[in-house]
């Protein structure tokens, strides 16, 4: 049978014609200007013209792109972890800074380790291997929600500690900013949200710059330092005098450097990056992923190392956190090494810029694992649709929600986030290291054996660091993520098990059933005869010959309604020889309206229960939003009354009467 | 025909075989069960049982009862009229509180041209005329609208005065709470908000005990006050000091003293409540309502007069309102008659609790207003429904809102409030006095001469006091009145028209019109081959045998669903014999889902102009709310759109899904 509509303009059609029964599936193609219909100009403004699907380009890269792409939040982690331990090692005074070599060199042999399993990773996985994917892969479902919530945790953090540590170095550079911190966070927090809405393309070049100019700056910073201290026999002249330090409060102890190392190990975070987007290098996608691994740990080792060196050579420890007169450590030794001049100036800038954009990173991975987890169902599915800009939206709110929440409960000071950091970011190292033995165990063959190896050692000392980790920064904070990870992990089961319900309750094979199709039993409630009432009654007497007005009386008298409806409706009816339908007045003592026609409709459906009930209700729609005010919103009121307390078998229908047109 | 299902258990059916056409119109009287069905125990809790119409009981007054219903607005201004004028006359010194003697004066010489006006309008209208009533009645719409803006502003001002002098007196009595003014301002508010809404009968006892333990309290202190006074020649010792005042910081001017009087007209605000609530008086209503109100104008005249008397001879002048220190007038003086023992605390706690319920009775005036108005169509409609306590519900939170917001505004403090109060009252004063001189022209008469000089004189003169009043206080506050009044009156007259409009708009005489009553066009948005899609589809094929089904394609293969579609629809209808419905496939480029879905419909709607289209929403409807955050909630978006962008033509049919039923 052909379509009794005429085709909209300008659209085309496609598919015609196919199929075994040669039925027309009329594909309607809609142009820019349809699907736009509606789109605001000022989400244009904010968040730029909408992007079709075919739009995407994936360009492929090459470790030069690739060390600011994947390496920025693990680069700029330099910037917070030594800060971290140094913090701890305050109430040593200043024999405590001397603790930080030993410190680094356990973090940066635990780099090591890690970089050699991941290696392995990329090479196993060359479309990409996230914790997400090698722990479900390889270890089951709930390893890999564990793996999930980990690093769903560790996303949100890595959003919230690079906002905060950046803001850090600001307050670093202009003190005046102190007091403001929490309210920069978070203009800072908004604006990466926004830009992300927008869908920055990965391989733009907004990362290119400030990464080198930071690695740029901070190796020239250590080198210079290193010429000035070799040339002063160990113990150089600080340019800028770092701030006096208080004298020790407490004794040294295994603890406390135990608790040091804990948090120096936020140093690590973000180095699984390479290993999640290895098909975004150029062929052959492994080795350009190893070398630009290979790369980024290289460096991220120098500044460590030179770090560690340079601060115990000019004595510079670290200042208590949120507190007036806070600096930086950074901000300390570059000045101390080259003076408040103007590659003091740059540096900061830079620094500034890096952890501001390495929150960015979370924002370009978390979206991405949250559309993973919800593809399997365990998350909500509004997380797999993109937005306008081809952005998972959703995931972009959720992330800057939860960022904000933090931010806000913890002031936006680094140093309260920290003990949550590390815990996350580590149960993910281990759960991907742990699902590669699994792996290589399944493989076989030439390398797995010393392949495995090589992945156990470094599920081993991450296993390890997470249970340092948490036992030394549980009272913390750590216990949060202890309760928060596992809360996570049951309430994504729930959520498939929901989805799974769902499905399970909608399913449908069976073909079209067009048995019993008997018009329903109409009920419109009404107030007066208008020609609203009459536009309804027409729909209804269209949809069936079981028509039932009700109409409430709440002490005013309706006999004249009683008289019009006769003279009005009754007659013409039986006139046109159709049967007239029923008026019901529902006499309301306590003035309720709604719940005498609600309750009146339920004990229709119990007494009628093979029949459908439609129920119609018509509805004033104003044309300005303020007259509406002027109204009683019954209408709105009874269809949701209707939809909560109905039942399957209650259809509504709303018939709208649209005034002045 | 017979209705074809059962009578509801326990519903009584009534009115059956009457009228012309012997057609049964079904009465049902709900019981209480059914008619409170949904009603939440919490409501039952704070607002108590809902009442039925039939409840209400009228009973009849007499002057006992009369003094404190009616009395109370008016004999509590006493409490803070006086106060008004002293606190305009602090700039003087000690030299300033002699001139409260000659302003008292006038304002009791005006309140008894009041007095013979208003017993004159008791007398004619022994229903009882407001201010509206009497002005709509004789002097036109607009003269009605100016007077209903009045006394809307007037008695929002009573509730805010009322409360914010009550705590002005509480502060004076415990100075420790007067930092917290506002907070207990808007505390009381609620409380009184709360009271209203559960309904507290007017002939209840509540007002009776404290209004004459306040007149007692005030009459013993001015008598002993005399007393002591004629004792001492004049210059009697306080028992208690007044506060010391600071020296005159400003000359005596006449403008000066006019604003002092202006301020002191307050005090004679509420006397018209008894010429509003004639009515509620026992046969003969007029005798017993004018001996009331003789009653309350002379205790009121003994009250003024009395505080102005010793406050001169005590020497007692106002204390900076809003200040730490401030004491209110009446506290301070009878401090310095009786003392600060048991006779004060119970004064003070009369006065407080009078002050609060003179605000309850801008609570029981305003709803009865704002119903008379509305009634008339220059108010929302919903002001004339009565509420689960049969009170107007909406006049109360309408006022409890503009009473706050005015508290908000001015901090609570009563002296801020005064120079917008008594332009409102008197301009009511004056529309009622001069609707009565046209009421008399109209009468004539025995005694209408005379009447119609007596209301002539009470005009002139309150319509002075207006003049007056606007003049002194139009810096200080009175310009918000005047700009509220008349923009008050354009909105009412707005309103009447747009409701008349409306009705103009959905008027209906013509007899159901029976001809072209065609199937409508159905369009069925679907995802998928589904249980709910089935049911949808079933109830469009009862409908209607044009179906049209839409599907969003954005960049999934759709390819599947057509299939599904061939073998699952279109077979079982060719077989049965049925039109199969339309497949449409619409791609959406920029996977806009609901725009493509609208702008289709539309462009349906404008292809066959001359038929209706029915839309079928199928909606999930979750067992919990917080599961249905799991799903996206376009149905309800659809919905929405629909009604906004829609037209008479499209009907919204919502299919609900029950999931777990």
């Amino acid at each position: 049978m052909e379509k009794k509509f005429r085709r909209p303009r300008g659209l085309e059609e496609k598919g015609k014609n196919e199929g075994a029964q040669k039925r027309p599936h009329l594909v309607i193609s809609t142009g820019r200007r349809t699907a736009r219909m509606g789109a605001m100009d000022l989400a244009d403004l904010l968040l730029g013209r909408p992007l079709a699907t075919e739009e995407e380009k994936a360009e492929r890269i090459g470790p030069a792109k690739g060390i600011p792409i994947f390496g920025l939040d693990a680069l700029s982690s330099a910037a917070y972890g030594p800060e971290a331990a140094l913090t701890l090692l305050i109430p040593l005074g200043m024999a405590g800074v001397a603790h930080i070599v030993p410190i680094s060199i356990c973090v940066i042999v635990l780099l090591g380790i890690v970089y050699f399993s991941y290696r392995q990773t990329i090479e196993a996985y060359p479309l990409g291997g996230g914790s997400y994917t090698v722990a479900s892969e390889n270890l089951g479902m709930w390893a890999g929600l564990l793996a999930a919530a980990a690093l769903m945790v560790d996303y949100v953090l890595t959003a919230a500690v690079g906002i905060s540590a950046g803001v850090g170095a600001l307050v670093s550079a202009v003190p005046a900013a102190q007091p403001h911190t929490l309210e920069i966070c978070l203009g800072i927090l908004a604006l990466v949200c926004l830009v992300n809405l927008r869908g920055v393309s990965e391989s733009g070049g907004v990362f290119l710059a400030p990464t080198y100019l930071f690695i740029g700056c901070l190796m020239m910073a250590i080198l210079i330092g290193a010429a000035k201290t070799v040339a002063a026999g160990g113990h150089p002249a600080p340019v800028v005098a770092p701030p006096q330090l208080k004298s020790a409060t407490e004794a040294l102890s295994m603890w406390l450097l135990l608790r040091a190392f804990a948090s120096g190990c936020t140093a690590m975070t973000g180095v699984e990056a390479v290993s999640n987007g290895v098909g975004a290098f150029r062929e052959p996608t492994a080795k350009y992923a190893r070398l630009t691994l290979t790369w980024i740990i290289g460096i991220l080792v120098a500044m460590l190392a030179g770090i560690a060196w340079l601060t115990d050579a000019y004595g510079i420890a670290a200042t208590p956190p949120g507190e007036p007169g806070y600096q930086s450590v950074l901000s300390m030794l570059i000045a101390a090494i080259g003076g408040k001049g103007w590659f003091y100036g740059v540096s900061m800038g830079a620094i500034i810029v890096v952890l501001s954009l390495s929150a960015n990173t979370a924002f370009a991975d978390f979206p991405r694992l949250a559309r993973a987890i919800a593809q399997n169902g365990f998350l909500p599915h509004s997380l797999t649709t993109r937005g306008r800009r081809l952005v998972y939206t959703q995931g972009v709110y959720m992330l800057t929600i939860l960022a904000g929440a933090l931010l806000v409960f913890f002031g936006g000071i680094t140093d309260r986030l920290i003990p949550l950091y590390a815990v996350g970011a580590f149960l993910a190292f281990t759960l991907s290291q742990a699902g590669m033995v699994m792996h290589w165990k399944r493989v076989r063959g030439a390398g797995a054996r010393s392949g495995m190896w090589i992945n156990a050692l470094g599920a081993l000392a991450t296993g390890i660091t997470v249970a340092v980790v948490l036992m030394a920064k549980f009272k913390e904070g750590a216990w949060i993520t202890v309760l928060l990870i596992p809360g996570l992990m049951l309430a994504m089961r729930m959520v498939k098990r929901h989805y799974e319900w769902v499905a399970h309750e909608t399913e449908c094979d069976a073909p079209l059933n067009l048995a019993n199709l008997h018009p329903p039993l109409v009920v419109l409630p009404m107030d007066r005869w208008s020609r609203v009432t009459q536009k309804a009654l027409r729909f209804a007497m269209v949809l069936s010959s079981d028509i039932v007005a009700l109409h409430v009386d709440a002490g005013e008298q309706s006999e004249e309604l009683k008289q019009r409806w006769r003279e009005l409706v009754e007659v013409p009816c039986l006139q046109a020889g159709r049967k007239p339908p029923d008026l019901i007045v529902l006499e309301s003592p306590y003035r309720f309206v709604l719940q005498p026609i609600l309750a009146h409709i339920l004990e229709l459906g119990r007494d009628n229960p093979n029949r459908q009930i439609s129920v119609l209700v018509p509805e004033l729609v104003e044309p300005r939003w303020y007259t509406s005010l002027l109204h009683n919103h019954r209408s709105a009121v009874l269809k949701t009354l209707l939809l909560f307390k109905g039942n399957l078998r209650i259809t509504v229908v709303n018939i709208p009467w649209y005034l002045g047109e």
